[in-house]
């Protein structure tokens, strides 16, 4: 359907189920996402391609298809564009889904396998090192004293999924920030030591069990 | 030591003597505030005066009487200068207070009564109430089903001491935002219902505490 | 069922019936009004109210009464609170709004009767005009040649139902910028003469068959 | 001309003869200031209204008068509207000024007589002090030691004046800030003592010999 | 000239005459070019270079040739430095031009054959997309039913020449989003069906003319 | 300590000794560097990593080390994580080092070789060229005349060291831009020819004195 013979490169195509409440009030707060904040609960699918402007494709295909879809993020960056749409219905995200992967003749596997970048749990952080990183935020606070998982990974849009399965795993922990477009994720989870090693472990284990293909 | 005629006006002068974890956090946040941010434990002292530009020179006084003493936030605004200053010591906070009465010619009780505006308690706060109010917020997010303490009052700089006092007394709060500059100083508090309640005496009888002038 | 003497005071308290295209569109982008945007035909209800941040309670009296219908802006200002909520069902948006008015003690009638404070209409604007103007504007550009329709009133959110009304009356209008936020609303509408004349007239119409209170 | 009873109230109309390098280099950089910024030498008018719409018209009739005169700053804040318009001719400014004179059926001795609301001069500012005024400023950076005048007028905009004479009667001088959207203008100079001395006493004679009206 | 060893690389080097009215108006908008905006009916002409930096001696270069010139974006992004500079006399722009490949040892020749990287029309936008299109644009706004033109291409400069002949060849089309700087340029215009292909046909024709060295 | 298998890279390891006035004023005002701005005769730290998350174990084992140093600037951006750290003790800050060092499995010789990517003086800054530098700069106004010195390397921190000993060796420059933050960090420096040839000439000189592993 598109216009032009520049295939779509799907580097993104997943299904994130069951939203839980800290991660779905994220989605709501970042200033480069500029739609439809979703509800916990609610199930998510998100996209990332390239070139960046087939990601308008791309969204006109999800909602034509399942009109109750609403898209939460539409971010066309520098190399890359990144979609997240979502529904309270399952059923309706996963027809959406399936209107992208025909409508650009791609499979879910044709997205890249996600690569670990980096990953390290700070224990006990100092007083100095919480007010830069609060400074730089966008979900809550973390507290001196609290320790900090971050986590880097590629493509970017990964790190959705890592942040809602890791809060998931361990509800206790704090969303300090997840910035899921770019050329890297990365997430900045605290809490105990006990909470941020539950959170790594299992970001780790969901990352590995995704399917793609490999990349450079 | 001014060199006009025009008189500064001590709208507010308060001591806030240790400050607690999540409100020494918040004030490392707002992007109006640009100094250097406070740790858990500190003391602060929190000055408004008009005409704005005044709180040049109240900054002045204090830092030469305390040169220990860092400036958390100066900024001027529409029409008031605020000015938070803060130090380990309470001794050099209380001496850079002095020399900012004695440099301007104030006292203490020269500084207005506060005013409460409003308060409420919304309990089990709606999701698209929640989704709201995290686009807005600078402080931690608030989750749907939690209770919402929104106080307003004036002069703005109330603010920031009804915060910490809160705190202190129902550490288990989480702090949504906290607005000290401008015409009104609002307070938005989330947690149990217990919680916030128990924040909200605490704010009033804290505000009843202070003595100062009577404004129209 | 506010929890402190001070009375909500209502100061705008309008439905804004069928969304025009434009206005529906104009409301999705401006950064100050983070919430869920309307579609075109959908129903608004506007509210104003002093304290600002009494608003927090009208929201959720109208979302508990009315869940379906969803808030486009939140926003407490310097001296107001200001929403925007709506629905595809104008039962609905009734519903919420009745639910306003039980909760706080009011009716309709309560609220300020609407000022207007200017209005002109600029011929053929020059082009170094039309630049200064494409820089601060939200909406859509304004072209060199075109006639501009300025207006100006308060209080402020009554400009979100003159910029519909106006649009409905003269569908061929560009909506240049409608700043409903503030002190004073203004109303930025550019066309032909003709065209800006009828949306002038409209708006006048409107805004004078609107029942309230005199303020000062 | 205008099409409303609202009458056009002029509260500042001043040419500005002879823009000073710092003081042209300063307009071109606020982010509220749009428009196309002057050079060295240029002359300038500068002209606040209420209602804020109100400078459309004027500056309507500016540009027809004078086409060659160009727009730097036009911007419609809480309360009024402001102008700034130069040109390298003289004649072109003077010409667009009694155009705006002859239309709005004003004379220049309407405008309001300013007030000086605050000033001060601080000696050999501290590191901490200097650190929090560079982060606010939009001029250029202020050096720990030297001597900051702060001056305080209203209405705002003539601060504009008062920056630029400053700088001619102390070309040594660093323009720190120049603040003339508002409520109140507001300067912030730096420099030796002397020279800020000079600054200080020349803005207060050119405040003291500029008529108009008093306000309350 | 240049003081280095470093080669100026031409990445785009080429004339846009006779601006047309809405990209023209566009080109006063974007936050990140902060010069002086052209009119309808100038010619200008874009600048791609690596270093970035280089652009600084291309200004220079460009304006001491031809002092009428005017500077509309000069900006230096991650990897390349741009520029954007027009007149109302072509044969002065032509002159800027021609100090500037004189100046650098290059010739016009030297640039970047374009690469079309996607395009892609999209018929009657849904409703939710045209939201979130409209919340990210910084033209003006599209509405539902629109067809919707994207275009990507690299250089990104070469996105301005596109807009341009893109609104000559379909005047009625409306400019949504023109991203002129970083690593690819991208189009947003909407309007029927018919004025978008209009619009993509002439912009594969005028990419397809111009001559350039292959990239990688 | 690092708990995945990613190593570390050094990218800059560099002691910034004896701040200069205008760099230390310079460093707190960057948006973009959110900490502690330092004073002048304080000693800095400057380290960039990849991949970039690793910077918060780098600030970490810093911190820990030598507890007096604060934290002037810590930013992670698209692919490097970037660490500015003072203090007054110049042991205290090479403590903070060889904690980084040892806590890596780094040493000094591991960071880059700087890289020339282009220099060059332009005399007599033109009138326009002013403007438009002025209204992208975050340090000082450029005046017109002067002469502005450029100068753009790899990896971008390094540009922190070499602003600093430019001032050191010409102190009468005005810093208008130092980046030291993305791909390639670059200077703008302004005055005399003299002074910005005595600028360069050192910056040269101490970039040809760094010791590294070359890079592609």
């Amino acid at each position: 359907m598109a216009a032009t013979d520049a295939r779509t490169e799907l580097r993104v195509y997943l299904m994130v189920e069951d939203l839980q409440q800290q991660f779905a009030a994220y989605l709501g707060t970042p200033t480069r996402a500029r739609g439809y904040p979703p509800y916990a609960g609610d199930h998510a699918l998100i996209i990332e391609v390239a070139p960046a402007l087939a990601i308008e494709r791309v969204i006109d295909l999800a909602l034509r298809a399942a009109p109750s879809v609403e898209p939460g993020i539409l971010f066309v960056e520098r190399q890359f564009g990144v979609l997240e749409l979502h529904a309270s219905s399952l059923e309706d995200v996963v027809a959406a889904g399936q209107a992208v992967l025909d409508g650009t003749g791609s499979s879910a596997s044709d997205q890249l396998r996600p690569r670990v970048l980096y990953h390290d749990i700070i224990e006990s952080i100092t007083d100095q090192h919480a007010v830069i990183l609060n400074r730089n935020r966008s979900g809550s606070m973390i507290m001196p004293g609290q320790s900090l998982l971050v986590y880097e990974m590629a493509p970017a849009l990964f790190a959705a999924v890592a942040a809602n399965e890791a809060e998931r795993a361990a509800p206790g922990i704090t969303m300090v920030d997840v910035q899921f477009i770019g050329a890297a994720g990365r997430l900045y989870l605290s809490g105990t030591t006990e909470d941020v090693e539950v959170a790594r472990d299992r970001i780790t284990k969901v990352l590995e069990s995704i399917e793609g293909r490999e990349h450079g």
